[in-house]
């Protein structure tokens, strides 16, 4: 039974959604990698008084960040192409040089499992070092059994080997892979009957996901995957709206869903239908900028319909590589014009309530001890300043690590 | 005598401007912190074949990234007004809340320099940690004559102490302070008259700025500072074209000026003259992120005429809170559509030339072995991917470390 206590702190603990209860002078007891009591410092029971104890010095004490949606797992670069593009390519010129998104569907099969571990450890420690205590993974460049079921295993062991929790998501459903060309029903057969059910039997699936756009999978294919999903007791979320309305938001709030993700050409009845199922809408700050959207995601309807926004990087070799979470903090503030405590909120509690978890992303009793201290007063520093990285110290169930030091 | 050899590298020498020279299994000879050799390892004279060795690994070897427009030593913070600007306030309600670059003049004259100097530690640490091996820094945020020539004693002290040439420049031209409210020329007087010689005299000027702005200083007060500037041998460069256009390229191209700096709205005769003076277009992509700007700097005009393009982070704590070099490499690509060719040569051999360094920004025997290796194969890769820091290892004048271990 191991025990210590932070005190003199600033916490911040995000329990009421997208406010700061900021709180000063406080100390907090973390227990066997729960969070046993928090306060102010003064009011600090008897029994706690002796712990080993670490002096915050007044910095600010929050939830470990959480980035509720990535594809972290990937294999081979997108490099030449960016710059093929920059040097004025044609989408076509791209593709015939074996570009998009079958690239790296190729690369990531030839891998091995420990290429694609040895790839994606960099990826996660630098979401480490920067105060993210929990990560949503998605396979979904296999788009085959073996490479599907592979990626989720090294999510997996990237969550066993590193203190970080990771959430797998299943996306076999994110492209139509060559062997399907022109049957892309028969590729929905294909993981609905097989590759879905033996990634679940092994373990390997905490939520299932599907790309519903115009190129991407219709609404019927998606509700396929989602009815098979729901037989195995699985929750849905959906990358939905990022290019079209295919009213696909509406679609996984009928099942549901956790959330709703880029969510640019959301429509009223979508936000509606969201709203009234508690599917948490998941912004991609990363996407917009490097995509260069200029269609925003409707964030004051969201926030009148009381939807709660999360925020994640999307990191993912084609329309996101940034593996940085405070840069989405950064960007949400200023691409999307959410406030320093809708950015925090989304990507702590609300993100939280994205991955379905109930034990993080506040500061309560009883919740798991993730952790982040930053080096600054005011919360809002967190999304207005970018490039020295303020983290102090993190905790993860309760083990305390300084990955800048 | 000192004396090192890096083999096994990719080398990126950029001394052909904006355009990748890459050669293979090269090598790179370190001798008193100049480089004194470089070629295909297998031709490495016999008197270089002892030397004690890094085996570069295939990696790629480039010069050290340059950073030719900071703000970097300031007081404060901007944070609460960030979220008030969030939260929907106006700019009056900003300003009355003692809000904007005032607020910022107020924190730094009230700042010992010992608080500036650990202030701007940990900025120029990040820089540092990102590959920067040389960087400019502007005064501008006293605008009076005890707080300017601190800004420039702490950018002096802070390339004293750290493995980093620092550039100092004099920007009281930055604002207007309150003390001549209403007088900008008496100000232009105080600056000419008694702030810029005694800095002159004091050794801290090494360039001389300022902001030419509807919201700034106009043509003629610019020119009288020029003047002073040229009178005392100082090379000058301009805040030009950013909000309007003030014809400020021309300009600073009149007093054959080092650069031309944001240039948004820059005119065909600007590019026009700073192509006939030689000037550097130094283009400020974190500052059109965080404005939120959707006017471009003219970037193909320039191209077509020549001007060599440097790209930088401008950091400061009202436009650009970004100090990130590599993310200005990532947003020249994906808001300026520069290409990687030309972000690299952005903050390297062009970023040289808009600082008047003759000895840095390129991999030339003869010139400061800066260098930065990095854990890529590809070039483009440091402007595709973001967020993973690939910096193995820095050299400054020679001097080696690895900051991210
Ligand atoms: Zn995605
Ligand atoms: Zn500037």
């Amino acid at each position: 039974m191991s025990a210590s206590v932070i005190y003199n702190a600033q916490l911040l603990p995000m329990h009421q959604g997208a406010t700061f209860d900021l709180r000063a002078s406080a100390a907090l007891v973390i227990e066997d990698g729960k969070i046993a009591w928090l306060g102010t410092h003064d009011t600090l029971p008897a029994q706690y008084q002796s712990l080993p104890a670490l002096d915050a010095e007044g910095h600010l004490l929050t939830p470990g960040l959480i980035d509720c949606h990535t594809h972290l797992v990937w294999a081979g670069s997108r490099a030449s192409e960016f710059s093929m593009r920059l040097h004025g390519a044609s989408y076509e010129e791209i593709s015939n040089a074996g570009g998009g998104i079958l690239s790296t569907v190729k690369a990531t099969r030839a891998a091995s499992e420990d290429t694609l571990y040895d790839l994606a450890l960099p990826r996660i420690d630098a979401l480490i070092a920067q105060g993210v205590t929990e990560i949503e993974i998605k396979s979904g460049y296999g788009l085959d059994l073996d490479t599907e079921l592979k990626q989720l295993r090294v999510a997996r062991r990237l969550g066993a080997n590193r203190d970080i929790r990771v959430h797998t998501t299943f996306l076999a459903a994110h492209a139509l892979p060559p062997e399907y060309s022109g049957n892309a029903d028969g590729y929905i057969d294909y993981i609905c009957d097989i590759i879905l059910p033996q990634a679940v039997e092994q373990g390997l699936v905490d939520a299932v996901d599907v790309f519903c756009e115009r190129i991407g999978f219709s609404r019927a294919q998606t509700e396929r995957v989602f009815a098979r999903a729901q037989a195995f007791g699985l929750p849905v979320k959906l990358h939905a709206e990022q290019l079209s309305d295919q009213d696909g938001a509406a679609l996984v709030a009928k099942y549901q869903g956790l959330s709703a993700d880029h969510l640019e050409y959301l429509s009223a009845q979508g936000i509606q239908a969201m709203a009234e199922a508690g599917t948490v809408a998941v912004l991609l700050p990363g996407a917009f900028y490097f995509l260069r959207e200029t269609k925003y995601p409707p964030i004051e309807a969201l926030r009148n319909a009381g939807v709660p926004i999360a925020v994640a990087t999307d990191a993912n070799p084609g329309s996101s590589p940034i593996h940085h979470a405070q840069l989405m903090l950064h960007m949400a503030c200023t691409l999307f014009r959410l406030t320093p405590e809708e950015a925090i909120a989304g990507m702590t509690c609300h993100a939280a309530q994205a991955l379905g978890s109930q034990q993080s992303g506040q500061l309560q009793v009883g919740m798991d001890a993730n952790l982040a201290l930053w080096q600054v007063k005011d919360p809002a520093e967190l999304c207005y300043q970018f490039g020295v990285n303020p983290l102090i110290a993190r905790w993860y169930q309760g083990r305390c690590s300084r990955p800048n030091k």
